[in-house]
């Protein structure tokens, strides 16, 4: 370990904020806390809600419905716009619940919902909510980096994400960009923090330190993880990100199975997929004898999904290859328990999905 | 990384908290966040208090500041029994308070603070505090571990420390050990937290999870950290801190410098110590040169005392040929920059310390 008040520390967090900026396609502040992503959630509420204040929260599954549970603990006035699990914002509904509740000055939105593999489109949700001058504020934990969301081109007053994602580093780092509008707002923001204090944490990383003994060892790995971004291009990896993805939902979908987001709504991080199995004992069965036989690990379904769903999760170091054996290993497992009567068909799929998109490189859209 | 939901990271949450147990001496839940040490305080404080309610803080410098500031940005009326940095707390002070306001339930103290190289006599405060029947919350974060602090035995119902310190791991773990009063206490505390909330943070660790994504990489360093602290022994690990410490100081006294905490009050994990030079400037001159030339990092001061102290830390991995060295470097910077005309007898006053120590090793007493 480094002292984290010395020259040395300076450089690891420049190197850090730097990098976040490059790969958030913004200036604004990057403030890192100690935390995990759910605290830069926390934090974003706490700076930037009033007790009573009411506040949009846009929400699409678990993670969406733990920033309104955490807005709401802090004492905001929270109007629920929460989307059947499975399914994807809607801009419209935004648009009238802004023009029903004129004392709405700040909207909350999931961007990549980890828990159903949702993605929003965020482009169009920005728009509406910036028409209406309106600060936005996006978790984007297991989002940006991994997928394009150009921060300042979209106007996104705050966006949080975690170590642990597309960064390639372990957990323990929470990344909040924070533009002028934010900082002003979290001013006259009278909800209690000291921790995760945005202006206190932005005073000192103005002359290189935290305000708080930061995750050396965790911003050594992102400093690594951000050169191999910086080594490969941005939109490369968005590129990655996309074509990986295409490979699972080719090959699981080739194999019988149901994709449980819509499409184009689709995450291009993580994949949830309706369990084949007929009960959530026996998708528990599979997934743990996937685990324990095979040592793949696969996300079950959190809270009302749970034993209805599976994940597999494809972002940050995972490529093509990697794709072939997440695919190859499902489908011998459903194999074994009886769930498929046949192999061959998820890989043969994705080998189609490469052959095709490695000659035709589509240009990465906003996600 | 692993899976944190999943069979192996239980395996490591049983092991770290069992560890912890044994070396906090308490049979209390010991819950753990991802944040700095700072995270366990503003925890402790979200938890326990209530917009409104006295709390007594006795802080002995800059940490026993934050924790006050904290509490009083969570809306608490803070009753501060601050000392002049490098004085002690005098638990008299604390009966008198606590008689002068007998609607104070919950007191918060500093044990070991880093700021000033002070100890204070938890032994004797919590007496105070638990002979009228209140809750003691103790901020530990660079004491427990290193010095001894039976928790149980004394009684204290909530105790924070972090990773980075006598653990022996990287930054990014906060533990809270937290008892049963503490934890009725917070089920009726009103000030508002969700990511450091005490309950939910229990319920998930009570089927081995955590609520939020732990940082797993420090949780291993943490693992390894408490195995070769049980394979020394607890109280070897005390009394080395302790000959340690007497050799930092018997050297540095040897070379005519004098310590800033009063005896009796020393911490044996970090000691601070009047800067030989003459001027802020100069006091960062030679501590800037003792790392640039020699690679010794040590700090200055904080706040008020910046530029008027410097600080060594020697606790964790640290042992008696480790002081040997950091003396001689001492010696060496500040003869280089004359501030000693001659060198050699810091060194050798370490020796006369380990010589006796060795052959009296004296029982550890509760700091």
């Amino acid at each position: 370990m480094i002292n984290h008040r010395g020259p040395e520390f300076a450089a690891l967090l420049s190197d850090c904020v730097e990098g976040l900026r490059w790969a958030m396609q913004t200036d604004n502040d990057v403030l890192l806390f100690p935390a995990s992503g759910t605290g830069g959630l926390e934090a974003t509420a706490a700076n930037l809600l009033s007790p009573g204040e009411k506040v949009l929260l846009c929400s699409v599954g678990s993670f969406g419905e733990r920033w309104a549970d955490i807005a709401a603990a802090y004492g905001a006035d929270v109007v629920r716009l929460a989307m059947p699990w499975g399914e994807a914002l809607d801009p419209e509904d935004i648009e009238r619940l802004l023009a029903e509740n004129p004392s709405i000055e700040k909207v909350f939105v999931t961007h990549n919902e980890t828990s159903t593999g949702v993605v929003n489109d965020m482009r169009a949700i920005a728009a509406v909510v910036k028409s209406r001058g309106k600060l936005i504020a996006v978790d984007s934990v297991s989002g940006v980096g991994s997928l394009p969301l150009p921060v300042d081109e979209l106007g996104l007053d705050v966006v949080v994400t975690g170590s642990q994602k597309g960064w390639m580093a372990p957990p323990g780092l929470a990344m909040v960009a924070a533009g002028k509008a934010a900082l002003a707002a979290a001013e006259s923001a009278r909800c209690p923090r000291w921790y995760f204090d945005f202006a206190r944490q932005k005073k000192f990383q103005d002359k290189q330190q935290t305000y708080t003994t930061p995750p050396v060892s965790v911003m050594f790995a992102l400093q690594e993880g951000l050169a191999i971004m910086r080594e490969e291009g941005l939109e490369n990896v968005w590129a990655r990100h996309r074509r990986v993805a295409d490979m699972i939902r080719a090959g699981l979908g080739a194999i019988g199975l149901r994709l449980f987001a819509p499409e184009g709504h689709r995450s291009d991080t993580v994949t949830a997929v309706h369990s084949p199995a007929t009960s959530p004992d026996d998708t528990k069965a599979w997934l743990t004898a996937l685990r324990t036989r095979y040592g793949l690990v696969l996300a079950g379904g959190q809270g009302q999904l749970q034993g209805k769903i599976f994940r597999v999760g494809h972002l940050g170091m995972v490529d093509e290859r990697d794709a072939y054996s997440i695919l190859a290993t499902i489908e011998q497992g459903l194999y074994d328990q009886g769930l498929l009567s046949r192999v061959g068909f998820a890989v043969a799929a994705a080998q189609a999905v490469l052959r095709q998109e490695a000659t035709t490189p589509e240009p990465a859209a906003v996600g």
